[in-house]
């Protein structure tokens, strides 16, 4: 969506400080200079001693990338031209070798794309009927990795249950019917659960298919997709989204006692894995090179819409924030590496295999950090790492206090879920903060689209990954892990 | 939309001070305890003493509206049942018959369908494909009455233009293109423009269609149908709606100079005319039952979605108005006639026959109002008539500020488009005001379903109809015409 005035504001505000930061500190460059630029603007915090020579490049970035056209420009070519990215289409595979084009167009150093094999499935044609006590065309959106139905399809009364306590209930209803679950959306996490065990759930109870409630806590008789599970020795059943207005309509039908019958239709198949590339480029540390600062976003999407808000705005951000670097010749101590996940969005097959074809050097990975939660207004950073190293990327944070995108806050989770792996190996990771409040409106359906994300605010998001990823890279002493 | 928690709020105190009014004064029933319970809440003004006399009554009326079920049931009865009711169609026939049959059930007097001859435009299968610089398809919405295209499609390259002006400023590359008016919403008076007379303008400078965006300040890739209008001795090209989505991506396709190449299939025909009717049914004056008031909302909508805020919702509201007036047997001095107007959507042809077959009688029409800006929570009404009459209306509005819908304002337009041949023969008219800022988010989408409105706000605005309707047909003297 467009942005209200509130948040063009403040970004005037953040362009001026920027443009304040950039201007005042560049000629002194000094620490002096520094804190007496900040004395005069008493509402941002004075960055930690050790951290204020860093003012200057941030400026630099900050500068660049809020005057920039070029990165949100790119969003929307590889939004428009390839479209939605899903694991194993000929989409995700032409977008990667455009960025790989583009990327050493940019100069980047060591582009390329790091083989991973990934599921490969495809939706086909699908179709739900309402077929009693009226007949009408219901939106149907099947979800990924969900079996077919048989050509014919699947003929049966629907059952409408609000959750998983409630299918127990009506246990004795569910079998050879159709289960619906109506569930009310609360948050994306707690309400995913049906979406991700609904299938198996049903099948344990004996039903024939299993259809959710799309999770979103909006809906303009929209249908959202997303990830699901069968678990071993359960019969595989069909398993798809409705919108919530027909949703709502199959309830008050139930309620009303009229029996509910419907035919669903889906061609959904997975076929064997297929092979993909995570996208990497670096910009190679001055004094370090093999110590590395990892900036990413995922390049994959699902079946629908653009993929734009999921992720292809964080892939470009961080993309653009090593290009900025570069361009500014802000060679850090360290190496700047962008990673482009494939497969974020069903397997993390890219983030399987950048662990294991990595290995040897994740002791070498002093940060990862991911955007995934749409290249909105930024906030800050959600950090999860040691104490020690807590306290030095607050220092950090308080350098991008200028656009108000310094907050760091502790735990980092669905925005940087292609970064467990490294966590569990012991590399602190971080995902960007943004304001965003309408995102699962949009997540996984067709509006996913890249006029609902604005240029200005993508610019201050490749700022801030700029800022933290060259800061992190550049630090005399690496974080402590 | 789910309401937020002010608008519940507001609708709990309403509820209350309506609970108050009819408790408190039901039991007194005089001019004294009103003026009494009036001076304890002395932030609504006094209603003028002729009309003190109507508080307990308006107060029964507001109490039995809050506290049904039935009206909010039928609606979604209605909505589900038959579903989007366009003139010709079948579901419009059978929503009639259903009415029909539930307005003898509950003891209204004069239940019947006057014969309306209505157009009957057929949409048929449609479908847009972009085939360059990318191939993908694009959601499309015939215009109302637009013809279709030759069974294999028209392909051609697409022109982008913001509107008429520009339109004419590319002149010379119009011919033998298709035109798309990307027309940014501003207000609906002011964008529908391009959607009513796209079509003509397009035709007149050469092109062999003609589209536009949706209509609507916010979009999930919806696409939004509506009326439009050809002219004589130009030729008829198709016209239809895309989503704002896809206006914007093929904007930005044609900003990077790619070209643009679409295929437009649309087997939309408009057939001999049908027969419908406009629903009638009254409450009988007890004095002089040939005067009445009119109230009414419209029955006929697109054929997307249920067209359950445009206007199954002010057809039931008004209904449920006159079933309370006749179930608390508060017959009024003059009749309450409910009319459900067919054809509003595309043509008006319920209100011109109407207007023709009831000639005789409009001089005992004293006042007509309708709901057709969706039943959310009332605000109050907007009056047309004379200086006289507006200032017994504003009086009449009074009565209702328990429910905070009691705000007179000037000028009734869109609400009440019905009533135009009625206010042009003198007619004072009304038209029922709501807060219901997203309604055109909804409007002629598949997204106007019953899910949208709530029980309560419902409710509120068949008090405010019943209560208005009620006083002006019961008054001593009519209101001055």
């Amino acid at each position: 969506m467009p942005n209200g005035p509130d948040s063009a504001k403040r970004l005037e505000c953040g362009g001026l400080l920027a443009l304040l930061l950039a201007l005042g500190l560049l000629g002194a460059a000094s620490v002096l200079a520094a804190e007496k630029a900040l004395e005069k603007a008493p509402l941002i915090p004075p960055p930690p001693a050790d951290f204020a020579q860093y003012l200057p490049a941030v400026g630099r970035l900050i500068q660049a990338a809020t005057n920039s056209d070029l990165g949100f420009q790119r969003l929307a070519v590889l939004c428009d031209t390839f479209g939605p990215r899903l694991s194993g289409s000929t989409n995700l595979e032409g977008a990667i070798d455009w960025m790989l084009g583009e990327m050493k167009r940019d100069g980047l150093d060591n582009v390329r794309g790091e083989e991973v094999w990934v599921p490969h499935w495809v939706r086909g044609r699908e179709s739900l009927e309402l077929l009693a006590p009226i007949a009408r065309p219901i939106n149907l959106l099947g979800l990924g990795g969900s079996v077919g139905t048989p050509p014919e399809g699947i003929v049966a009364e629907l059952l409408v249950v609000k959750d998983f306590a409630d299918l127990q209930a009506r246990r004795d209803k569910v079998k050879g019917r159709i289960v619906l679950f109506n569930q009310p959306f609360t948050s994306y996490d707690r309400t995913i659960i049906v979406r991700m065990r609904g299938a198996v759930e049903a099948a344990k109870a004996g039903a024939v298919a299993s259809l959710i409630r799309s999770v979103t806590p909006f809906s303009m008789r929209t249908v959202h997709t997303g990830a699901m599970r069968y678990e071993e020795g359960l019969p595989r059943v069909p398993h798809a989204a409705i919108s919530v207005e027909d949703a709502a309509l199959l309830q008050r039908m139930q309620e009303r006692g009229e029996p509910v019958v419907v035919r669903l239709k889906m061609e959904a198949v997975t076929l064997p894995d297929a092979k993909s590339r995570n996208v990497i480029a670096e910009v190679l540390g001055r004094e370090k090179p093999d110590e590395l600062v990892l900036v990413s976003g995922h390049l994959d999407s699902w079946d629908v819409g653009q993929g734009a808000m999921d992720d292809a705005g964080g892939c470009l951000a961080a993309w653009e924030a090593a290009r900025l670097i570069r361009k500014l010749d802000l060679r850090p101590r360290r190496t700047v590496r962008v990673v482009c996940w494939v497969n974020e969005e069903n397997g993390f097959r890219g983030a399987r295999a950048y662990q294991a074809d990595h290995r040897q050097e994740l002791d070498k990975h002093l940060l990862a950090i991911e955007s995934d939660e749409g290249v909105f207004r930024p906030l800050g950073f959600g950090f999860s790492g040691n104490d020690a190293a807590w306290a030095r990327v607050r220092g950090m944070g308080s350098l991008l206090s200028g656009i108000q995108a310094g907050e760091i806050t502790r735990g980092a989770g669905g925005g940087a879920a292609d970064l467990h792996f490294l966590q569990q190996a012991g590399v602190p990771i971080m995902e960007l903060r943004v304001d965003g409040p309408k995102y699962f409106w949009f997540h996984h359906t067709e509006a996913d689209t890249v006029d609902k994300l604005s240029r200005d605010e993508f610019n201050l998001c490749v700022a801030a990954l700029a800022a933290m990823s060259y800061v992190a890279a550049d630090l005399p002493e690496r974080l402590p892990q």
